[in-house]
């Protein structure tokens, strides 16, 4: 009898969350085990709703651009599996196509949900390796050294923030002289950590980050801010968009709402610009790159390639060996020359978990990021993927969509 | 006697204004003709104060990293000469140190005051030569085919657009369906247009460009989002900081005030989210790239970095030819191949003029760039600057600022 596999990608994407999926299907169809890939449509959304192509139908060349193609090739899902009805439907699904081995690429999210669907194949006795991929730019997972998209977005985060400090630097004497960048991370401040990671000297950008782990001090940025616009002139500040005050309320919702009674727009980078704006009456730019910072494949760390690549071959080896209800992990050997291995951590240990910044990431005065941070994420960013820029659009995957034909009655999501 | 050169920046900067420098100190210290050419710091504003340094003094290995350092490495202003006192004293400088040679490296309002400069050498008959260097990312200079800073703002928008679009592409299904990326240009499209220059199907992002040079109609834009989203399930939108309704105003002025009396905050990017969110009630992420988009040297095109040095070299065999109250232009040879050389143009022509884009630019739809830009503009994008993009910040330009000793008397500006 077949012995098929599915894949499907969940959760805010990453510019090389296609790369795991490049893995999977690569050492699918290398082993003699498995029969066919399937992929399924936005997550476990299309797979309730059978949704499925075969990837080992591909042409080739759509699986080889899998590795230039940021965001989720399948499609992605924020959905959550809700009750029994939906658990039961699954299997269903898995039954109707011989699926034996499911693979599901996200966040702490989508660990949840593939833990539970372990545990449920465990309770129906439904012969299911079920192993999670690691992929977030949040790099907020447990157990593993960092998460694939992470070195990337931290890439990105680097080179913008310092190319960008140059320019305010240009502009600091008679006009600008604040340049607030709003970085992602709602619980975490890895990303707006990684900001740091060109700086050398106290006058290079960022001057300041403010990290989401530390209650937002207006007195203390205002005093900083101070201080290097008069050392300076200029002063660079990136804030992630997960910034709290005191009572925990997001900075982001400071202010409410407008004149017609509308939330007002704009998040925590423009709330900061303001407060700066009013109090200390400079001129202040803002830049929200939002899905550009995750999305940025031409800046992509060759690392971040390569690792996110090796997570998804590892979990297809795992069930192969016969392992389930695992998440792979990366583990670092050594930083300098930077080493790593791939492991695994039980599912469970991993679901609804958060990595936030440890405290000896942040410096004594907690508006910038310590040596230590700078050793650990250093190695991460610094490798250049040689490919041609402009020839990302000719190297995106775009799928036929040729649906695998469904067995089962239409489920209503 | 001494023959000295003086070379100043001046207004919003780009990713390759100090490549022009480059070319202007390579080609002055190749010339028998000028002894030193000194960079006035902060544009006009540092010529009045008489704070200079002696670029032909600078480490040659500070003057070969002006080719990977984003901004204006002299910094920049925006100020204007005001009066008579100011050109007097502007002439007292210039006499002082034997300067016989000023480029000004900026806008259509640089050259306003290039060509003031020029003018009044003439009026007191002093041996002056004035030549115009162009530099805006805003590509809103007359009488040159397009401008130094432009192709580079131009590939970080396309490539940034359509990375982005596969982003919310994948998230479409149960999250975000609306990206919206607020580009720069106060007056006119040209880098909103270049958002374009990736898009082959119309699946493709951008879907919407909403450009300065059209009043904002909001039925327009909401039946196309209607439209693309019932078509694709998931909509781009690039709107110009410019845009304004039939009125004049400007679409970033909507909504006015919050609920404390300030200004509300953001520009015509999260205006445009904002209506999209009420009227739709569609999730929508607003990118704001600000500074990233014109500093971004990681993404600079070849053939700016090469255009941007060459009008460099050229404004120096111009004046050591003679010429001056001129700006050095770029001129097409041919699209296909890309073919360039350099001229020259009256700086009386181009001062304060700006060039919108053509209205045969812009599509019968009026909300996508024709065929015709695409011809115009594609060329100027496409070359990869094969740099390792880590090692910005090993490779830009630090200046010691050992300033030249002052021979005149302060002046309060």
């Amino acid at each position: 009898m077949e012995k098929n596999a599915l894949y499907a990608q969940s959760g805010g994407v990453t510019s090389v969350i296609n790369c795991s999926m490049y893995g999977v299907v690569v050492a699918a169809l290398k082993s003699k085990e498995i029969d066919k890939v399937f992929g399924a449509k936005n997550g476990v959304s299309g797979l309730l709703k059978e949704e499925l192509i075969d990837l080992t139908q591909e042409p080739r060349e759509t699986i080889e651009m899998l590795k230039y193609t940021p965001g989720a090739a399948l499609g992605s899902c924020r959905r959550k599996l809700k009750n029994e009805e939906d658990f039961n439907r699954l299997f269903e699904v898995f039954e109707a196509h011989n699926i034996k081995y499911f693979f599901y690429n996200g966040g702490n999210d989508s660990m949840d949900t593939a833990m539970k669907i372990h545990k449920m194949a465990q309770r129906l006795g439904y012969d299911l390796k079920v192993i999670g991929i690691p992929k977030t730019v949040d790099n907020d997972l447990m157990f593993t050294d960092h998460c694939p998209g992470y070195p990337s977005v931290a890439r990105y985060t680097a080179i913008s923030t310092f190319e960008a400090t140059l320019d305010v630097r240009s502009m600091s004497y008679d006009s600008t002289k604040v340049f607030v960048m709003e970085s992602m991370g709602r619980h975490a401040g890895w990303i707006a950590a990684a900001s740091a990671l060109l700086k050398k000297y106290e006058e290079e950008g960022p001057h300041i980050i403010l990290f989401p782990e530390l209650p937002f001090d207006k007195e203390r940025l205002l005093n900083k801010v101070d201080e290097m616009i008069k050392k300076f002139g200029h002063c660079t500040i990136v804030a992630s968009e997960g910034i709290k005050d005191e009572k925990g309320n997001f900075v982001s919702d400071m202010g409410t709402t407008d004149v017609f009674g509308n939330k007002q727009l704009g998040g925590a980078g423009l709330q900061i610009a303001n407060i700066i704006k009013n109090e200390l009456k400079l001129k202040v730019h803002t830049a929200i790159p939002d899905y550009l910072q995750r999305s940025a494949r031409h800046l992509s760390s060759a690392i971040d390639v390569q690792e996110a690549t090796a997570v998804g071959i590892k979990a297809v080896d795992l069930a192969l060996k016969g392992d389930s209800g695992y998440m792979v992990t990366i583990e670092r050997v050594s930083s300098e020359p930077y080493m790593w291995r791939l492991g695994k951590v039980g599912l469970d240990k991993v679901a609804n978990q958060t990595k936030t910044l440890p405290e000896d990431f942040i410096d004594s005065e907690r508006l910038m990021v310590s040596e230590k941070f700078i050793e650990y994420a250093l190695p991460l960013v610094q490798s250049e993927d040689n490919i041609d820029r402009w020839k990302i659009p000719n190297h995106y995957t775009k799928f036929n969509w040729n649906m695998v034909q469904k067995k089962l009655p239409e489920f209503e999501l």
